[in-house]
């Protein structure tokens, strides 16, 4: 394994994720080109390329960490991102029908701060575009020209399964008021960690690294995935609305058993007993009932924990670098990247 | 290429397609294991092994043509439908994920005589249940030793897409009323000839046919699933209710634009122009008002013509098959196929 300085025009994590998402993104778009016009456009719009009408435009198209990942990673095991570019045009896919899905599942009508693509086009038109963006994840990896490209398949199909299994039991915790900490760890990996996970293994597979070291770069992804929802569901509680492009609070108002919640249930002794009766009662809350649960999360220790967790991770997250063979001069851009996950917004 | 005489145990449809079902159950009940409980729960209550709370069921989970026709070309093409059980198993999961996402966009509620998925468990598991299927025809296809699961695996993937694209377009013609003839044959070979085609073609991929070869058993599924289509649309008109678990003229209820009606439309004359102003009334048709336009695509010659074409493309399969080098000994068991799809419950 060869390391490698980091690059100097792509030191800092926005740069690092700018320069994977312009060595993706012509591939991303020619792939798109299989589709047929109307399925094109709409995978287009929600990718931030053109309105809903078709007009080209140029906006935020998502933070485009995955295939960063990739890249970067098989930068760290065979010294350039090129071999990497299918596997982070098939995690930004599979990324992409997960959050097509999952807008329509949870009746989310703005993502990036636009209409979803089923409150524009309809549940049926959702359904399909999802369905044909996770079609061609697969072609492009089955096309690669890359000795590695069946394994990178495989890891692809069952992370995006563990993907599916961990959104099934977020909508079951939804029907439940016993979720414990074990099984939203869990759903948390599923849901987030899988994706990032599978990110940097693909990324080792088609470097040609071995597969004791795919697999630590794939714990690396998964806790890295970790740190990341954690900071998401602090961020959905007390994130800042121009930053988050959703209301304070949002996640308490739609009584969501995030990471900080079940802990504070957990372990928040009377605080999370007051929590507990708080989700437990039915209709609407008011605005200062909500702004109430948020403090209960904070007095429970709940916000405090998942910040220390979130750390915790990201450290795991760098033991499993090291495990992984990455030297002290082919960590800078990984911190970087770790840093920019656990901070960003907060 | 090795001709192989039918096996005595599986000259008729019937027997062949048990044959093929018998080959294929046990290892598409060990891949769906891999599913959480309630994932798997509705998955097998889909494909008709238990009822909606898990008690095992023995009853009808489909004719499961597509793996059927998977293991006859392994079979004509080596000599053992062995080497096509992992493709059998993979079209069959793809074919079962379709139906799983087109009963929710189809908003249908009664499938092989059962509830479909999203109208007992909802919407959203219904998306889930089928995303989780399709992860596993990948990882099937992606695990299996072959030296060809790569080719396989990107045949799947394209006809997967030609699926969605069938759908697509079947969505949007609910809307238009300039639907025309080869439109309306695109989207039928997209909708039922994509899969059939690759099921065709992933027995010959497995059992290592060359490329030419392959091809040729692609286009006699494609063409045997245009006949199906055809032979589809007339039950889906003149069915008979306790054969079709549909009621009589179902499709006709539901304005659809299938290939007779299309056709009538298109060459039916002054009877077509009737059918056309019988569907451009608004409002829900009275039975008296059904029957009339079942009697307009009838003298218009929908019918007659939809026959007649079911006929000449199990023609075009007959010579598909030729081409593929199936001797007149190795025929039998495919034209028995053939007689199957287009004769069946007319």
């Amino acid at each position: 394994m060869t390391a490698v300085e980091p690059m100097p025009s792509a030191t800092k994590a926005p740069e690092l994720l700018a320069r994977g998402r312009d060595l993706v993104e012509p591939s991303l778009r020619n792939v798109l080109s299989r589709l047929d016009d109307h399925t094109r456009l709409i995978a287009s719009y929600h990718f931030g390329w053109c309105d809903t009408d078709g007009r080209p435009m140029t906006g935020s198209s998502g933070k485009a960490i995955r295939p960063g990942l990739t890249l970067l990673v098989a930068e760290a095991v065979c010294g350039t991102p090129e071999p990497g570019i299918p596997g982070g045009v098939a995690v930004e896919l599979v990324h992409n029908f997960s959050l097509i899905h999952d807008d329509l599942m949870d009746r989310d009508t703005r993502r990036r701060h636009r209409r979803t693509v089923w409150s524009v086009w309809g549940d049926a038109t959702a359904i399909l575009v999802g369905d044909a963006l996770a079609c061609l994840a697969d072609e492009v990896l089955d096309e690669c020209d890359s000795p590695y490209a069946a394994r990178a398949g495989h890891a692809l199909a069952v992370a995006t399964r563990e993907l599916i299994r961990g959104q099934v039991l977020d909508l079951a915790f939804e029907q439940r008021d016993d979720v414990g900490m074990d099984e939203c760890v869990d759903m948390a990996l599923g849901k987030t960690g899988s994706l990032l996970g599978a990110s940097a293994e693909l990324g080792a597979i088609l470097a040609g690294a071995d597969p004791a070291v795919c697999e630590e770069f794939r714990s690396y992804g998964r806790e890295l995935g970790l740190a990341f929802q954690l900071v998401d569901d602090l961020l959905g509680i007390w994130g800042e609305p121009e930053k988050t492009g959703k209301p304070v609070f949002s996640d308490l108002r739609a009584h969501k058993k995030t990471l900080p919640v079940v802990w504070s249930l957990e372990y928040g002794g009377t605080y999370g007993q007051e929590l507990a009766d708080w989700l437990a009662k039915p209709g609407v809350p008011s605005e200062d009932d909500v702004q109430r649960a948020a403090v209960l999360v904070e007095r429970a220790g709940g916000r405090e924990w998942a910040l220390a967790e979130a750390g915790e991770r990201v450290r795991r997250a760098g033991r499993a670098l090291y495990l992984a063979g990455v030297d002290a001069a082919g960590r800078a851009p990984f911190d970087e990247l770790s840093r920019f996950v656990a901070e960003r917004q907060l």
